[in-house]
C-alpha cells in the first residue's frame, strides 16, 4: 500500500541583481557580445547541474546599468543543497566584479519576475557643466549647455499620468499594439552640477526613459517649448519628440511587486 | 635712442584638473606606467612649442582620483596666442576622457601651485554593505562588516587638531623630519550604504589620508577602542595605527589658496 512516488515541485528563487552595463549588451545577449543574463546563468550552472534558465524583470538595453533588477529561476528540489544565506555569495564568487547578486531568496512557487512586477523605478544622471566629471563618464550624460530646471520640471509634470507614450519609444520594427503606460513620478533634482531624474511607472516601453530624458533636456535648453510635450503625446509619433539620452546615464533602480509603491501619486485629470 | 630690447616675462597659467586615477601611476610617473602630469604635459606640447613643465599641488598616489588638483606652468609670452577662455577646451581635446582640465586661468607671476597652497580637502568613499555596488567598484572601498558610526566619529574627533601624524604615514625609506600637520576637519557622513569621509588640513603626509580612514574603519568594527587613537598619535610609530585604506576610494577634492578655508575650526586644547 505504498503511495506512488511523486516528483516534488521545483524550488524557485528570486535574485536581486546589480550591474555596471558598460561592458555588456544589456540583460539579454544580442547577436554579438555578452548579456548579463547568460553570464549569471553560467555562474548558476556551477552550482545547479540542471543549468537553470534565468528570467529577468526587465530587458535593459546595451550599456544601461541596474541596481535592483529582479530575476527568477527554478531548480529540482534535489539540487537545492546550499544554505540560502550562502547562495548570493556563492554565485558572486563565479561572477566578474561588474555584476553582483545583492540578494538571493526563496520565491513563491509561481513567482514571475517579469509579469508580477507592478512598477519600476529608473534613475538617470546628467552632468550639467562645461567640462565632464571624469569619475562619472560611465554613469552620466554630459550636457554642457545651461539648463532651465523650472521649465524642465514643468515639462516633466505634463508626462506624469496615464498616456500613450508611443512618441517616446524607439521603433523596433514591429508596430506597437499597446503603448499606454502610467508614469506616476518624473522628478528632477539638482546637487551641484549633477541632475538626477527619477522615473517611476507601471511599465516602460523600449527606450522610453531615454526618450523622456532626452526630450526634457532639450526642453531645458530651449529646443522645445514646455507645451510641446502635450503635442508630442497627442501625435503618437516618435518623430515628434526629442532625442534619446545616451544609455550610460540610465540605471534600473528598483522593481516593485505587490501593492503600488508608496510614492504613487494619482495623476490629476 | 632706442631702449634695449627686453625679453618680456613668461606668462603663467593655473589649471584645475580632474582625473580618474584607475589607469594611472598617480600624478607623477613611476618607473613604469603613466603619470597624469606627463600626460597633460604631452597635451600642452601640442599648443606650446617650449614644451612647458607642469607642477602640481599634490603628488597623488597610484589609483587615487582628483576632482580639484591645481597645477601651474609658464610659457614665453610669444607663445600665448590662444584666447584664455579656449585654453581648457584645447588641452582637453588632446587628453583621454579620464583626465579633464576643468578650468584654465592666468596666474600671478610667482604663483606656485604646491607651495602657495594653504590647505587641502580629500574625500574618501566606503561602501558599507555585504555586497559591493558594482557602479562604485572603482571609486569606493568595500567594507562588508557592520560599522559603528558613533565610535568612528568619536575617534575622528581625536585626530582633529595639530598633531605629529607620523603614525599615520607610510614609510618611504627616508626618515621623516617634520610630521606635524593640522587637520581641521575629519567628518563622516552616511547616505544609505555609502560613507563619505571629509578630511581637511594644511598638509597631508604620504598615504596619511588612507592611514586615517583605514584606522577609523577598523575602529568602527571593533579592532581598536576609541582611546587607542591617542596612543597611536603619541607613539609616533606607523606600526601602532591601523591599515591603509585602498587608493580607489580617495579623491583629492579641493586645494585652498590664500586665507584659511571657511570650514576651519580652531582645534580645542
Amino acid at each position: 500500500m505504498s503511495a506512488p512516488r511523486q516528483t516534488p515541485p521545483p524550488v524557485r528563487f528570486k535574485l536581486t541583481i546589480a550591474y555596471d552595463g558598460t561592458a555588456y549588451q544589456g540583460w539579454q545577449a544580442q547577436r554579438v557580445g555578452t548579456g548579463v543574463q547568460e553570464l549569471i546563468e553560467g555562474a548558476l550552472a556551477k552550482f545547479f547541474p540542471s543549468r537553470p534558465r534565468l528570467t529577468g524583470s526587465s530587458r535593459t538595453d546595451t550599456g544601461v546599468h541596474a541596481l535592483g533588477l529582479v530575476a527568477q529561476f527554478a531548480v529540482p528540489r534535489a539540487e537545492f543543497r546550499l544554505p540560502i544565506r550562502k547562495l548570493a555569495l556563492a554565485i558572486n564568487s563565479a561572477l566578474p566584479a561588474d555584476v553582483r547578486v545583492l540578494r538571493a531568496a526563496r520565491a513563491p512557487r509561481h513567482f514571475q519576475a517579469r509579469f508580477d512586477a507592478t512598477g519600476k523605478q529608473y534613475r538617470y544622471q546628467v552632468w550639467n557643466s562645461p567640462t565632464m566629471n571624469p569619475l562619472l563618464r560611465a554613469y552620466a550624460w554630459h550636457v554642457p549647455q545651461p539648463l532651465d530646471l523650472t521649465v524642465m520640471r514643468a515639462a516633466a509634470k505634463m508626462l506624469v499620468g496615464r498616456h500613450d507614450f508611443r512618441s517616446f519609444t524607439a521603433n523596433r520594427g514591429a508596430p506597437l499594439e499597446d503603448a499606454v503606460r502610467t508614469l506616476w513620478r518624473c522628478d528632477i533634482t539638482r546637487r551641484g552640477a549633477l541632475l538626477t531624474f527619477v522615473l517611476e511607472g507601471d511599465g516602460f516601453l523600449y527606450k522610453m526613459c531615454r526618450g523622456i530624458v532626452g526630450t526634457l533636456v532639450q526642453t531645458g535648453y530651449g529646443r522645445f517649448p514646455v507645451d510641446a510635450i502635450k503635442t508630442m503625446l497627442a501625435r503618437k509619433n516618435r518623430c515628434m519628440a526629442g532625442m534619446n539620452a545616451p544609455a550610460r546615464g540610465l540605471v534600473l533602480w528598483r522593481v516593485f511587486y505587490g501593492r503600488r509603491p508608496p510614492s504613487f501619486r494619482r495623476p490629476k485629470g
